[in-house]
């Protein structure tokens, strides 16, 4: 599972972006690519969670959303872009579910009517106006994908109670 | 079910409190107070979507966590913080069903020890660095709250393409 995050804007998304990146590592995306500006602040604190706290998960830039759908049409990946204005994403879970390459795609206000038709579904998480980073990790949770952390060098010890990690060196 | 956010900062946070917000409050949170800065700009977004889009949703400023925790638990609010730290949520979730006053508290990476200490529950969505606003929205979206927004006077008419919403005057 890939995400795609349309339309950055450095001032004005500073933390939003990276939080919608590591919402998608922590609940089991690979892939992140983000298209506006370029933010190398946004791509170096992803790049430092993946080296302490590991797992795959890769952040790129892309200079065109329209290149990046056409390249997931060619990968053969689902398109499915979270949108207040869509259909209740609950109903369409269970299909979804069953593609093995998928492509999420969040951006902001500024979306193009190219997007929604060339998605393969127009979601919502609630029809309500919030937060991309909360509409996406609503529906990568759903999704139930698996969460693996391999060669981590920091990790959580859970506890009912205060802070307790684990640290290791790789 | 109330939403408390600790230790807002105008600059760094600008947009992140402002999602929180506004995904507590498309998940069904009645009331959103925060700590930290006092920051007017957000309070006016949320409190513009509210009169847009309908329901019952307050934010408030407030200048002591302390003094919020306290009050929730003369209120016999149930406390669930939510931490990378904390056990995983999901095997608590049936409990925290049951209660019917919850305050959900979310917060930066300086949260102090006793925050940890007054909750009743410490919490992660993944035990693993992301965004407060994901955590909030996939927990409040797993306790299935109810979504009800009267009094809109814009609404989105879900679809699989495109923008559709009613407009109504009140």
């Amino acid at each position: 599972v890939g995400v795609l995050r349309i339309g950055h804007r450095i001032e004005r998304d500073k933390r939003l972006t990276t939080h919608c990146a590591l919402a998608a590592r922590a609940l089991g995306a690979k892939e992140f690519v983000y298209t506006g500006e370029r933010d190398k602040r946004c791509e170096a604190t992803v790049a430092g969670v993946v080296e302490n706290w590991g797992g795959s998960f890769s952040v790129r830039h892309s200079t065109s959303w329209k290149k990046e759908l056409r390249s997931a049409k060619r990968k053969k990946q689902t398109i499915v872009h979270l949108t207040m204005y869509g259909l209740p994403f609950e109903g369409e879970l269970a299909n979804i579910r069953k593609k093995r390459r998928l492509l999420v795609v969040v951006g902001g206000k500024k979306i193009r009517g190219e997007v929604y038709a060339e998605a393969d579904y127009n979601l919502g998480v609630t029809n309500q106006p919030h937060s991309e980073a909360g509409a996406l990790a609503v529906f990568l949770h759903s999704l139930g994908l698996r969460q693996r952390f391999s060669g981590w060098r920091t990790k959580v010890l859970p506890s009912a109670r205060g802070k307790r990690v684990r640290q290791r060196k790789i």
